[in-house]
């Protein structure tokens, strides 16, 4: 993205390039058929119990006021107009965290004013979207999303900890609460009698941790060794809303010898009971509110507007990651214009806005891609069976493949990778026939192993449309009509799950790595460097790691510090704003350049393990497989790919577990394997990268002296 | 051991032999000072526990009439009595699951007989016990234990299942009474009515998982990442007393809330309380027994000799495996004699007979090698750096430390390996010193690192002597003192660690390792192969280990059925005894023996991973890392060996995940790759097996034509 300020242009570039494919992304969905259900029912999950979650949480906070009818509501209002008339389809929107921390501290303000109170809180809120969407409208408006870059993965992390601490302490006190008497309810109630007040926070701690643990272990279910590959990549991607049915069952288990309200559910009033509308028709309350607290709406609109510019626009950013070689063009200054129209929307309407959500975003993309891949195999298996039965030789297998590739693409290209996918496909394939023997010969099974050969080809390519989408925001709204049966889950389910967000959010995520790596035994850092790493590792000295992440921690506490300060609490994200200018002038002070870059790397970037891993995956080379390795490409906080960088050849990039036995070996075995490790691990990546993962300089790493270990490495 | 059967043969021999070191038994032990305490707490709490656990499993299931006092009291009376004239003091007494199950088998046989009833229950027992003694006293006297081999594998693998089963029956069990009113208990009382024992389930759920848990993970802490290494060390030696520590101050938190009985604890009478003695004067009783059932009593006994004589016999086998270098003699015969004394003695004061017990027996020694190692370790660092203050050259310094090696060595040496130690120590490091250079020159700590040197060079050796047993006996006799304080451990702690018991007795056992192949995915079998693995998953054809495996299953399922059967449950170790016949003529018939020697090995034989996996632990060369590799080296279950097998040259032994594209690469990689892998595996392991773990020739395997994918491979 180039950094254009000129008011309206990048408004216009997106409308101009999104409406030349807008047909498209209607036809190309539909043509896929009901293959489009998995990536939706995929996503629709993914989204929904966040959402119903959330909701809960603003119950307990509101009072009462917002539950998870209005979050869902909202999410599929949001999401069905963003699929329709929004710029990039693959943004998948929805009520986030940030939203329901500032909807909290602007509640805990409200309640208490004796003008104001809970009666006009929503109304309140409306005028806090008013001005919100004022805002994006500027930001829209002036291109601000051109500079989105500014906030660096310094900021973008300490974010996503912070997020992931709020979503603890959410676990925690909802599990305490367990054991106490709700507000809302009447003492006297045999449910809060002593003995089974503390039975239903015992039912809630087995609940929450069974629902925690089995989640985190469904989660790693493509790598279990038990079961069918199908099994394992349904338990994979469907584990968590099947482990909250489990133990929603689960808690329906000693119903008849507990009395009604135990274990607590979730609780909400169904859209169509009297009154659940009242808090729909805000826009005449917003006339009553006081001029003055009209004009003061616009503090915590200002932090709404800057935590919605930052995680909508990096939302789409991750959807849109060049590895996955999208052909459609991307729309973030027009996007940020739609989500200040929706917050309008959602303001008047009385109900929490949604905006681009992580790491739904990029899951959608990922499943996105997934459904080409299935889509182009099985077409292209079909050819090359087709053709071997018609005794083709080689060449014109290969001929007959490529034609029925271009014929599945999209007739819309835009970059100028435009014929790639394609060439790509014709480069290896001549190289492997060649050195497979004659060209010209006729093809059999035997040497020509179709599925394999054809996996090995096929580019990473993404479903770019906008069906996906509007069917997975039109089943959320459908939860609205099913609040009967989400009524069912117990809220200790729910605590359980914010656990599981927050600790799901922890791998990838390079601040969070650095914590750990500075609570690792000196003698157990090599341990590190034998699996795949972030680069900083190898080319940063232990003490700057050390120093950057304490300053970093001492930053994020003071962050969830303010959080805890009444009024002033709305206030924390100009901390996170302030991050901007604190890389860009103050840290530099402190910090080599080179150090910073690496520490604060716009990619993730990763170096393969040293010496060297082989987990060659994908023999069979079946869908699940597919799956598993790009889940493994991609972190599981924010979605973003994994780059796998040529390792830097310095001392430190010595294999460190060596000791001096090992001098006795030859030297030229390190030499003599490299080639072989980047052709087992280049098997699959060239065509995802776009780049090979490992040049092949590698194999020409100079050998350097180790003698005792690599006391030269960083980490030591 | 030599079949022998001549009578008292074996007797007089072990006598002999264990006479002439008898003194240096109790002055080794007193020499090594304070430290003896490490190993004699570890195996006090490992030992404790159980007793403790089974203790609590006989209350419910004897009404009361044996409780955790008589267990504790047996185990520190026949430990203390076998420390002191025992034949083998590695060998660790204790009240074991099979003892506990013919007493519960007894019990519910005589509990409803007029003519006996729960008050002559003891009476009864101690006939049985009688029986058994002069059971022992004849396979002892007549040699049995020369033939203990016959049980192999097999027998020995579905007894340790069928115990696991046991265990987690009786976890499941005493989970799901924690729901339900006790029998002994008066009804009325707070904590009996419905609302509190709903409560009290469901904190008793959390407190089992929150012990099975924990201790799980607590017993990995060796390979954690986090913490120091004698931390982790600790925790992984003490994490499960510790974790009942933890969980029993947990049950504590909601004391202010809840009532006194919640959660229910270990019930035990205090042994000060009048009447706790009443049932230790049994042999006034045992006349009162009609006749009839004086007879009867050799069915039970024959059953329980059996079981001792088995047990007891491989526990101490499994105490004094060759790669420990023991470097006294063994006592079966005698130990078998003794075993029939003690059992007498407790038959006559009503208390459960103990037996040798697995794994607590092989931990012992484990533990005492770690001990010798730190001694022998200490004291050569300081002579060597004496010596090189001296500016001694290699030469010296090696004769030095020589010296000071011989002068720690046990006067007594039976065995032909006499001068084994010390002569590997010369040759290795003559070896190394003139790889090094000038074996004359001056020694300077820059290219000699003391430390590390002697920790490669030193072989595994253990201090044989009975103090440790000794103390760790009385201490679980203090534990009968300490009952006021164990009474506060919740019965919910003692069904976790049941649990706990159960899963931690699976891994390394071989049958399990074959039931989980069986479920194991086709595609993901060659998982196995990448991880150090037992040789017959090489050696033996899929469908041969899912037959073999299927037929031990229904076997072992048999034999869980029996024991549900009322009467006939007392007979379920004549099943396991009737697995030496069939093994020896029933399942030649349907299996080749090459097949059968290598599913039923004798010893716990593996293969390394394929091709090749580098965990080249042990850096730092300091105590922890020590006791990792002794902890990797012996399975969990048994506290078997795991030998390393130098692999079979066959076609199978080809790399599995090899696809087609690795044809490109020069085969000779792997043929180079070889040498290498068994240098640097080759470091530690020498000195711990006695003979290399991989064979040179393993750099001569000839490459197998390989093709697409290892179609030979068995797992294919």
């Amino acid at each position: 993205m180039e950094e254009t300020f000129v008011p309206f242009q990048g408004i216009k570039n997106d409308v101009k390039a999104r409406l030349t494919c807008y047909k498209q992304d209607w036809t190309g969905g539909f043509t896929a058929g009901l293959r489009i259900l998995a990536p939706t029912t995929y996503i629709f999950f993914a989204s929904a119990i966040p959402v119903i979650s959330f909701g809960e949480q603003l119950e307990r906070n509101t009072d009462g006021v917002i539950t998870a009818v209005q979050t869902l509501a909202s999410t599929a209002l949001c999401g069905i107009i963003h699929s329709i008339i929004g710029g990039q389809p693959l943004l998948i929107l929805g009520v986030a965290e940030p939203t329901v921390l500032m909807y909290t501290f602007m509640f805990n303000f409200v309640k208490d004013r004796p003008d104001l109170g809970p009666k006009l809180f929503l109304a309140w809120a409306g005028w806090v979207c008013v001005w919100t969407a004022i805002l994006l409208f500027l930001l829209a408006i002036l291109g601000a999303c051109s500079i989105i870059n500014r906030f660096t993965r310094v900021a973008g992390e300490l974010f996503g900890l912070l997020i992931a601490m709020l979503f603890m302490q959410q676990a925690i006190t909802g599990l305490v609460d367990e054991f106490r008497v709700p507000n809302r309810e009447a003492l006297g109630q045999t449910e809060f009698i002593p003995s089974w007040r503390f039975a239903n926070g015992m039912f809630a701690l087995v609940l929450s941790f069974g629902l925690l643990l089995t989640a985190l272990r469904s989660r790693k279910a493509r790598s279990w060794r038990y079961g069918a590959g199908w099994l394992r990549g349904l338990i994979a991607d469907y584990g968590v809303p099947l482990m909250v049915l489990v133990w929603t069952g689960v808690s329906y288990i000693p119903t008849s010898s507990v009395p009604h309200g135990i274990p607590r559910r979730l609780f909400s009033p169904n859209p169509w009971s009297p009154g659940a509308y009242e808090n729909w028709m805000v826009v005449k309350d917003m006339l009553n509110v006081p001029v003055l607290y009209i004009i003061g709406a616009f503090i915590p609109a200002t932090m709404i507007a800057v935590l919605y510019y930052f995680d909508h626009s990096v939302a789409s950013q991750l959807a849109q990651q060049k590895e996955f070689n999208l052909r459609k063009p991307p729309s973030f200054h027009y996007d940020l214009l739609l989500l200040g129209f929706l917050t309008l929307v959602c303001g008047l309407l009385g109900i929490p806005p949604a905006n681009g959500v992580i790491p739904q975003s990029p899951m959608h993309t990922k499943s996105l891609a997934t459904l080409k891949h299935q889509l182009l195999r099985s077409r292209l298996v079909a050819t090359a069976h087709r053709s071997m039965g018609k005794n083709a030789s080689l060449g014109q297998l290969y001929g007959n493949m490529q034609e029925t590739y271009q014929q599945m693409q999209t007739p819309l290209i835009y970059q100028d990778a435009s014929a790639r996918g394609l060439n790509e496909l014709k480069e290896s394939t001549v190289q492997l026939a060649s050195s497979m023997g004659n060209i010209d010969a006729p093809v059999d099974e035997t040497i020509f192993d179709i599925e394999k050969e054809i996996d090995d080809l096929l580019p990473v390519e993404v479903k770019e449309q906008r069906v996906s989408n509007l069917l997975q925001s039109t089943m959320v709204g459908g939860c609205v009509a099913a609040m009967p049966l989400l009524k069912m889950i117990p809220t200790s389910v729910l605590w359980g799950y914010f656990a599981f967000m927050a600790i799901e959010s922890l791998p990838g995520n390079q601040f969070w790595e650095r914590i750990l790596l500075l609570f690792t035994a000196p003698s157990r850092r090599y341990k590190v460097l034998e699996e795949y790493h972030a680069t900083f590792v190898e080319t940063v000295p232990f003490k700057t790691i050390a120093t950057f992440t304490i300053f970093q921690t001492t930053y994020l506490l003071m962050c969830f510090g303010i959080t805890w300060v009444p009024l002033a609490g709305v206030l924390f994200p100009l901390l996170i704003m302030l991050l901007v200018p604190v890389r860009q002038y103050f840290l530099p002070k402190f910090f080599k350049g080179a150090h910073l870059q690496d520490l604060d790397a716009a990619e993730y970037e990763e170096a393969p393990a040293l010496p060297f891993h082989l987990t060659c995956e994908g023999e069979t080379g079946c869908f699940a497989e597919t799956g598993e390795v790009l889940d493994e490409m991609i972190t599981r906080s924010r979605g973003e790919i994994r780059h796998t960088s040529s390792p830097k050849v310095t001392s430190s990039t010595s294999t460190p577990m060596k000791d001096s036995k090992s001098v006795q070996s030859p030297r030229y075995l390190d030499k003599a394997f490299s080639p072989r490790v980047s052709v087992l691990r280049g098997e699959r990546s060239p065509q995802l990268g776009g780049r090979g993962p490992l040049s092949p300089r590698t194999g020409e790493a100079k050998p350097s002296k180790l003698g005792k270990g690599a006391q030269g490495s960083p980490l030591n």
